[in-house]
């Protein structure tokens, strides 16, 4: 009920529309071709959507195509929708990683590739679930190609 | 040679001896039996060591184990090593992720899971190298239980 | 009168409800067998409706149950009514309890528990009123579980 | 051993010697008549040790009186202990409940008690272990006296 | 002319009905029994009014009784008018005194009355104009209880 | 014991005598003929002394004239001994007041003085203590002069 | 164009009707008989106009006197207009010479006049246009009195 | 007594012999030809010195030059002294000018220059004192090349 | 899709035109005789439209001259577009660079240039695309005029 | 002579070699065949040294190699020198063509290069002077590689 007020209108449109039509992200994912958390971004205006994506998110949640086309043209605006740091406590969990492990991250990276970073738009992401009898996992996977700085 | 200035005295001894020893985080984790994010973390100040872990390292590392003792004694004061959001481009590409893939995150995680969060506590991550002919790819994995919301 | 105003739409569909049946929020907690605190945090966005929970929120506030399910609906965006620190008089005293008293609630609970956590989501909290010769007393319990840190 | 940077000169003499000694807040707090919360709250610097806590924990912990008595003259400079928002995730789990259930307890306490707040001086804290079949809880319990807003 | 924009609806109400009627806080506030800061904390948002004061206002401003009620029930959320630091010149100063000022009180408050506190709950205060030969003077005080810090 | 870290080297010299000879902010204002919070800011290093002060000061605390008259030279560099928002309880409650009572105290001020402000320069403090059966009260005067705005 | 979004509702009707006459600031300034900054302040909400002032406004600028007296009635709640750090590349000049030179103003003004500050209440300002061969200068003159602190 | 904790070190030693030698900044910089406000400017590390100011400063304080040239080497590393918003309520009072009047500025500014903005760089100032009836007066200048905004 | 909310109305104008009449920068700067970066930066409000500008954009993107005119009127209000840091990873690329290479450019400036500033107002950008085997680069020109601080 | 306090060890030990060898930028650059904006970011602790610029620099600058190998061991810890906003008057300068073009130039590259971002870590830089009759100019070449968004 309560999405982010920063968000461009094309989430509303799309947010009402998945709602209507009952639709899991994992379903749509499938109809994409996508990710699940990329299709996730790209109704909170976090990632870009290319011409079939507008064709087939117009198919399957039932959205005039040339509407999604006007709310979905041009290039996202990434990052407004969050407030930093995290009040969501869902969030902030991340958040809180990156406080913690950041600097461990940052050793071993440099242990094992140099002096460089891992890229975060050279990049994808995906999350699993596990069960096993202490009760339920979340496995989230970061994937993101090794840039070393240039020499210059 | 630019340790952050926020560590505790443990750090500096630790870094020292790895230094002195020519070790890296992958042959201390071997030793300890943990995984190297831990070590580095442990390194930082993030992570505590039991008593194992500090007779290992004073093995491989070669310092007093009383010196270590005293050093790692008491539970972590976790978090001071960053400044948030992070300068460093490395970590700042996590705190990235996390700003843009927030919401996403939190959207297909409810929906996979139900009212909840990923534990950062009862919670392990690690690093991997993959190559292919594009490059270099850094995988990080983040795995935490997932804790639903007591109603209450 | 002067509700926050970042709370979703349905805090003000409750709020004027129980404002116009003129219910407190034990009474409506009774009703929906939860605690008055939770009902309140449920008021504000902050805690989650089942479907029992709409519909008796729906018989008893006099709201149509699809209004209600409607704006209930989904997860709730946890964290946004509050700036912190809170500029609240009554707010602040808690936010002030946890600023003198964090690094003894954490050495206290290190020493009895080991290196953990309480968590704040497998949790529950309840108000209490006392009264002696001097006067009024508050009574507010915190109840979490214990996480101890991962060894990885 | 990664004591707060801001704490006053007897943090230090008073933590060492607790090591030193091997003493739990438990015992400590039982020799003085006091809750555990309050004597590690003093050995932050977050409380005010009186001439008799003075004379028991120089004799409990073998520290010279009146070196004691030099570090622990004078009134606390209190809340200095503490960046806010907490990074350390412990006290971080507190401010969080602050911040998801501030408006809930505000309302509830308005209900059941008028226009006012809850004292964080006249005031008292503990912590308590509770063990079942799903683990460890922590119980902590909050008593302040109300305050009803004066009216002039 | 230029209301700040995070007052509630009671204000617009209220200020309209004054600048109506011409009226000053002095004049409402005889009429009310009340200081006139307290008035104009009403005004604000930032103080109650209970039910003779509504009747009273009604009276005198003019303003429907039911209206008024219904936009001043429920429990101030005080403290959301300012922005602190104030940008405005004359909160300012009043800023400043507590900046340049606060460690003096505290120290000569501890001096007289001990460990602890005054309230600005259990608290009123008042404004007084004096001339003399030197031009307008304006004195404010402010009167609040002691609340030493518990023992516990 | 816990003196604010960013204070001048006269503050150290002042504390140290005066805690040494056991004086009282009152004893040391009436032997300077001035008030006690004055002397008070005069040792945070917020208000200045003139050479008779330095005189009596020294003969007092027995502080080598010389060695005051080096440290308290120049012109005080007011404002860095306070945080803001203040963390300390004591100095916090004073804050409140400013952002509650904010604009309640320019609505009443500019009612009965016109457009202007209340100096914090030209300005004089005291600490009153007043009892009666309810307990202690604080009562603090703020003086100042007002200063209309120019029209230019 | 882009007038800052939190003016009073007066700045609009006077941008608006300057604009449609075609009047500088010069020519208002003139017939009002003030400075041209303050009449831009006026503009701005942070300057007051007198009975006068909005008799000569309003037959300048064709706004109905009624309309010009509700809008401007009241005491300009000043400093809202602006964020600080100013974002605006010409106000951040006078930010930066503030930050730049604050320290050497003060160390030159006390050692001219004492202990003190210059009023920016009891204060004017202007703005000159100079030029020479080497193109045109600004000039800016703040007159301000010399206030010193009261001794008390 | 109380310097900025940010100061080079030839500030310290600048300051040091000023005081030995109970000189001006007038005296001072008659010597070196330069404006007081410059070389208070220079004293606290935000001007330049030049080879001629280094020989000046050395024979009007008596300090050794090449200890004077070797901590004035260099380009100055200028606005570390200030925290803004400035604490210092002298400076503040100029910072407050910028808060209020800032838009003003920029309205005249543009009407009599065009679009661009006065240089803080190709720029003079100095402070001057008047005394009339009504006491003193400070008079600040600021002189600064109107730099107008490329068009490309 | 996602503008940034605090643009001028003109901004919204523009921005529709030249998605209606498909225009790239590099077409509209072309027929404005300016650079694309300029013009982006006018449909943004950061830039000024002379008449000239006016007419032409009227002519090529249709819309009413006047329209136009009214809207563009007036100087810019520079700066408001964006929050900083920037949160847009692309923007926050620029940032890093500031923040990583900052004290880089100053030393290498003043060693080339002496002590001064690189003016970013007589100042100009443009933007080119570079295409190699190892795929496409961006290079960002700056230049700007070098302006040494005044001796005064 | 006011080095950033947050600097590496290793920025003290090349500074002062280089004062005491007075060699520019330039001259290092050359020697070691890297661009002399590296060169200084190297110095700053912003960019890596390998072993042929160690040896290249221990004998430029007559640092003994084993000292120099120590300091500059490791990874660097970047982006610590810098507070942001930079209060660093040229500084700043880079900070605001960020904030006044930062989307003009977002528009103008993602209308060139589609939806990705320019590399600051595969990336280059380099300083120019250029002199004509108006004077002297800075010319600021940043070149880094497009990275597309990944479509996953």
């Amino acid at each position: 009920s309560s999405l982010a007020p920063r968000l461009p209108s094309s989430s509303v449109t799309l947010f009402d529309a998945k709602k209507e039509k009952n639709l899991t992200f994992e379903a749509i994912a499938k109809k994409l071709g996508r990710d699940e958390v990329a299709v996730a971004a790209l109704f909170y205006g976090q990632a870009m959507a290319n011409a079939e994506d507008i064709k087939n998110l117009s198919d399957l949640l039932g959205i005039p195509a040339d509407k999604l086309e006007s709310q979905l043209a041009g290039h996202p605006d990434r990052g407004r929708t969050m407030d930093m740091p995290p009040k969501e406590p869902l969030i902030y969990r991340l958040y809180e990683i990156v406080q913690n492990y950041g600097y461990a991250y940052k050793a071993v990276l440099n242990e094992k590739f140099g002096d460089g970073i891992m890229s975060a738009i050279s990049f994808s992401t995906n999350v699993k679930k596990e069960t096993d009898d202490k009760g339920d996992w979340v496995v989230i996977t970061l994937r993101g190609k090794w840039l070393p700085f240039t020499r210059f």
